[in-house]
């Protein structure tokens, strides 16, 4: 396999650890847990793993090799950098509590435990992946591991290759079915411990005791070189406005932290909008205002940024999308007149007559083709897709008319011309950077002393993030204590509380307390692309986010 | 101006010069010159600047401070990594010559000079851009210098602030213009000179004496990045088909760069098509078919590169364009049946059955979003607008049908989702790679020699660039030696040739070598991000394209 000149230097870089985890490990063992909230009821459904104490490690004296264990790690969900040295990290642990320890790997995600698709993680396979990017070292998938048969093969395969534990790596709802599964193989004694890695490039898997998931720095690093990029662009064209649309489907939290790296002059924030109820008029409205503003200046230039998850956040649109998956649902007597109409003003006036007074104004205000796409492009079920739709483009659009209004009223004189981007994949595999290189095999050097010392249904913490890694606390916590019941699917549920941007902390506060100014001054900040050999100020800086929220 | 960690760092890096720019200078007459081709009437248009000699510069010794000279500079056209440094290159090598030497930056491109728009230049604001990305420190634009009356307009200008020389950093049609400038300031005695950079991303500004053009080497290392970590992404998740289009309009030096790179599943290069005069068709099916190759070892997933300018590159293409210019014309009896038309279908039909037969036939093959584009979104000229064909969405959903018939066929069994990327913008801006830092760097101080020099009409030149900077071989070029006669707007005129790929030159053979291979295995390489600060392995490299045409 050939390797990048990068991925070669880059091969031989050491992870730092905390100090407790450098040498022998002692576990100190803490006050006992409940859960955010619903209590009872969360305690009813885990009676084993719950209430269990926090775990912190501290150095210890060398107490010997411990017996010989095996143990089976299954990557779940989306890509997130650094999943391949959280692997590292519990393999190195475990090959430094026993030698003779093993390391599966269950293939293609949660899938490879339930189909029995595995492979052994050898000293070479591993030194080919650490510090790289990717899931490509065993593979992930989205099959939710939440039926009992499912656990029943789950024990056939453990038991096949005396595995003692499994290592779950993934989001919230994968670490709430690594909870599931800790309770089910005690109550079952099946003797298998889970523990659960915190991943979401997201960010929204986040509480006082995981204070970051793990492939959030690295990602809002990738775009936020990016968008630095298309900001000095913009700068020296100047003639441009940039809609970048980030990742980010439940939580804004990427959309806010390249805010602050990078200074935009419009940052929207999707958990604003749903608590302001703003509608698409009011965004739409707030954009052609900074644009005509920054028009005054003779500066036709900008960059917005715009969190994938927008439109769900937009209570009106919210209720449209309802109303429209009911009206030309299958089967439905709509349905089958709106078919029956030829051309697309019929259909749209159709759909205009036939909705809510409040939709049919937002229907109406929608472009043509986001419209169509809207009542078109459904899924099997029927349902608007709405992940496809271009928000971006959207909003161009919708701004673009906005401005011909207030040009006409004399309130905007200015030329608009328009960029849209979207940045995903560009960030979800890229090479952890040092904070998450570090981050990640110290949470896989935590996964596997939790293992040696027996606990199952914790969670690998790692505290004290921004301060040098030495300094990191590590250790565990039991995942009951991050849960309360939400409603799923019509059923309420156990699950681990998500975390969204939070308007009265410091990170969103910062935001607003500057976006005046980055709107209608040119403030852009190019923070580069992640260095990984300079200064410690470039390579070891954590987010912005962690160090608002630690008060730096 | 608040400025990232890695620009603070970034800003003290002392770009590398070759060891004669280092200290005194001594100017080496070369044999005269000639153009590549049209030599007798690229002699008449330019009676002055024709025949000149080459120049190269060796070592010398101190010969004491020239008389004081001010220096304006213009940067023209499109972004490109690097020119802050050309401009510090200049201003360092002027202030070499004669610390008196002051140096002026005409603002917001060539319409600067005849708008006698302009500011000094001094340390403090130069510092503020050492190695940074961006045209931001004076602005570009793209008013082209072509008129006499624009001429004239310089030199009041020039010598209002005692300019005795102007340099002009810009692609091929800017240094064209650079040196029409140089001629009619030398046939009207004004005493001003012009020198020329070499700045294009896109790399088609390239020659025997101009090895790269700058700008090239980071940009292409942004998007290396960013192809390295989707691909990444892609053999992680094994799902997806990612047809990511990029910068390139008339060339395809990018896309095969990052093709060599990375190695990619599929690279279109538009020079190829259009020398196998490819149809659209056989290019979807070339694609299909890999996808049909991968998906029996069920590799659902891949990357496909895709330059900017492709479509104008196929042959039943740019007929096709050309047709419906003129079926649809503003005053046509055929526009105006056209228009009265309702219905996207009848529109269709009717376009279809107005076309030549190979016309019409193509026509009926594309996908009706494309089809409806090609009709009505058409400039104010009444053209169809090319530039906003999104063709990487073109090829999915061409491939797409194609894939639909195979898998009825009973020729491909698999599953096809794609996602489409644009990368253009995120490059043109970056803060230069190393490479560029250096090579910008001795262009500009190449400039400010060859301008304190009485040169008039040259090119600055670095060469010998795979070998470290030291080795460079610095000097200056006559314009009208890279000169041909084209024609362009209906008229002959002498031109700057463009470098367009080769394809029995040594970058394109190495694809042509391994793209088989490459399409059916995956043989991902992720080259990870530009960095500034560790390995020489790492930072130094220059391109792959570079290495191959200079026998490495």
């Amino acid at each position: 396999m050939a390797i990048s000149a990068l991925q070669f230097e880059r091969s031989k870089y050491a992870p730092k650890l905390p100090k407790a985890l450098q040498g022998p490990v002692k576990v100190v063992v803490g006050k006992e847990t409940e859960s955010v909230a619903d209590q009872e009821e969360i305690q009813k459904l885990f009676p084993n793993t719950y209430g269990m104490p926090l775990i912190t490690f501290e150095e210890g004296a060398d107490t010997g090799s411990l017996p010989v264990m095996n143990v089976g790690v299954i990557l779940s969900g989306g890509q997130a950098p650094g999943g391949h040295n959280v692997i590292s990290g519990i393999y190195d642990g475990l090959k430094k509590l026993n030698p003779e320890n093993k390391l599966y790997g269950f293939l293609g995600g949660p899938g490879g435990l339930v189909d029995h698709e595995y492979m052994e993680l050898t000293d070479e396979i591993i030194d080919e992946y650490r510090n790289t990017g990717g899931f490509d070292i065993i593979g992930s998938g989205r099959t939710k591991l939440e039926e009992e048969a499912q656990f029943d093969k789950g024990v056939e395969i453990c038991k096949e290759l005396n595995i003692n534990a499994l290592v779950v790596i993934g989001g919230d709802d994968s670490n709430t079915n690594a909870c599931v599964l800790a309770e089910y193989y005690l109550q079952k004694e099946t003797g298998i411990q889970v523990i659960g890695c915190p991943k979401t490039i997201d960010g929204d898997l986040k509480n006082e005791m995981i204070e970051t998931s793990f492939g959030f720095d690295t990602a809002i690093k990738v775009y936020s070189e990016l968008i630095g990029n298309i900001m000095r662009d913009a700068n020296s064209a100047k003639k441009y406005w940039h809609f970048i649309k980030l990742m980010g489907r439940s939580a804004s939290h990427i959309a806010l932290e390249c805010a602050l790296q990078t200074r935009p002059n419009v940052t929207l924030i999707s958990e604003e909008v749903a608590e302001k109820e703003q509608t698409l008029a009011e965004i739409v409205d707030y954009i052609a205002n900074v644009i005509a503003r920054r028009a005054e200046d003779d500066h036709n230039f900008g960059v917005i940024l715009v969190p994938e998850g927008l439109i769900e956040f937009i209570p009106e649109m919210k209720t449209l999308i309802t109303e429209l998956n009911d009206l030309l649902a299958e089967g439905q007597q709509s349905a089958n007149e709106f078919k029956a109409l030829v051309t697309d003003a019929e259909k749209r006036t159709y759909v205009i007559g036939k909705l809510s007074e409040t939709s049919s104004k937002v229907f109406a205000s929608l472009p043509e083709g986001i419209a169509k796409q809207l009542t078109l492009d459904r899924d099997p079920h029927g349902n608007v897709q709405v992940s496809k739709i271009e928000t971006e483009k959207l909003l161009i659009e919708m701004v673009d008319v906005r401005l011909a209004e207030m040009t006409e009223e004399g309130t905007y004189k200015g030329s608009f011309s328009a960029q849209n981007h979207f940045f995903g994949y560009e960030g979800r595999c890229a090479a952890p950077s040092n904070f998450d290189a570090d981050y990640c095999y110290s949470l896989g050097a935590t996964a596997s002393v939790l293992i040696g010392n027996g606990k199952t249904g914790y969670m690998s913490s790692v505290r004290n993030t921004t301060k040098p890694a030495d300094k990191w606390i590590a250790g565990g916590v039991p995942i009951t204590m991050m849960m309360n019941m939400e409603r799923r699917h019509g059923h309420m549920k156990p699950v681990i509380q998500k975390a969204l941007v939070e308007l009265d902390a410091a990170p969103f506060l910062k935001l607003a307390e500057n976006r005046e100014q980055w709107a209608v001054e040119t403030s852009y900040v190019y923070p580069g692309p992640i260095q990984y050999f300079g200064p410690t100020e470039v390579c070891d800086a954590t987010t912005k986010t962690l160090e608002l929220e630690q008060g730096k």
